[in-house]
């Protein structure tokens, strides 16, 4: 078998991509303002079951804008989902990704209230100052946290991107955050993952940058 | 609708969710040797597509395992790959991750050539002395490159775990690496991801950690 490459420059491959994304999500109906984030996340599991399966809570993508627009930090739950976040868009807006996950705090009370590392960051974050979003790509027990804040009226997040993986609670923890009354962006089901999670938080970034504006097609 | 959580305890989730993964692949006829493999893709994406298209080539588990043992290094194609591996468990071994994508050398290099940064990395890593592993979760281009190495005889990795994410030269850069004539593991078709990449990358180390040993069932 002869293996053809077909002849993209570097700088063409994402739009590229884009454009067969769109090209084959033809006949689908997206709903327009939610097709940067939708595709995004496709570009980046080539996984088209996320059409069917993100969800977006009323007017979230003004929300989740003006939040990042406004310097909000953004919280994950893995050192991965901070690694794929385009830190320096987030930065020219005044925030930052924060991860507390190997914070020796966190390791000590998670391990006093039998809880994992995950949930207790969700504690640690609700001490911080200032508009917070999550980004949530590994741990369904961060959403579980999450939740309980907000009902507790401990914190007040600018939104949850839910997006956790997996088997153990996946599922519930995403219905949950349905739930939850704050604005959200969710993976329905046990896909997802850290790769999601900064997909959709630079999918919002993009949205705001221009310089990155042709890649949103 | 009344949303029930699975009562399962921090340290268990993890050996639950391969329980899960296990029970739903019943009637699948995985290959034993691969299924720590087959399913930590599976736990890390919640797709069980990987048990189809994973693709190893002869005796490559002795082969990387031994690579591993005498202190091989990880180069990535992105900074989510390194953060996802498991990097204490790989310097028990004297290995360690590395990744050339924010070299300053390695953004001239690709600029000059009309490569991209990834397609740089792979020349640079050729330089290095020592057994290499690459786990390449991102760039198809790196793929290329890594294949062109090696048929100038440039380079001789240990292994090449191949799992690019996409819809450019994906599926055609990870053929390539299937007539290579080195090891290799690679995720046949458009899925992968740097995820991918970094689980595979564990499932190898717990194989050898004994102290993880519980978690491969």
């Amino acid at each position: 078998m002869k293996i053809e490459l077909e002849n993209v420059l570097p700088m063409d491959i994402e739009a590229r991509s884009f454009e067969i994304i769109t090209e084959e999500l033809k006949g689908k109906a997206l709903e327009a303002e939610y097709a940067p984030i939708i595709k995004r996340v496709i570009h980046t599991t080539a996984d088209f079951e996320y059409a069917d399966t993100l969800a977006f809570s009323p007017e979230v993508l003004p929300k989740a804008l003006s939040a990042i627009r406004k310097g909000a930090c953004i919280v994950t739950d893995t050192q991965m989902a901070k690694a794929g976040i385009n830190k320096r868009v987030l930065a020219g807006f005044g925030g930052e990704v924060l991860n507390f996950m190997t914070d020796e705090d966190v390791a000590k009370q998670a391990k006093e209230q039998g809880t994992t590392r995950a949930a207790a960051c969700m504690d640690k974050a609700a001490k911080h100052k200032g508009p917070l979003i999550f980004a949530i790509g590994n741990a369904p027990t961060a959403l579980v946290r999450l939740y309980e804040l907000i009902k507790e009226e401990k914190l007040k997040p600018e939104l949850i991107i839910g997006v956790p993986v997996g088997f153990v609670n996946v599922v519930q923890s995403k219905e949950l955050i349905l739930e939850s009354g704050v604005p959200y962006i969710v993976a329905r089901g046990r896909k997802g993952g850290s790769n999601v999670a900064a997909a959709i938080c630079n999918a919002l970034l993009y949205l705001l940058d221009e310089t990155r504006a042709g890649n949103q097609t």
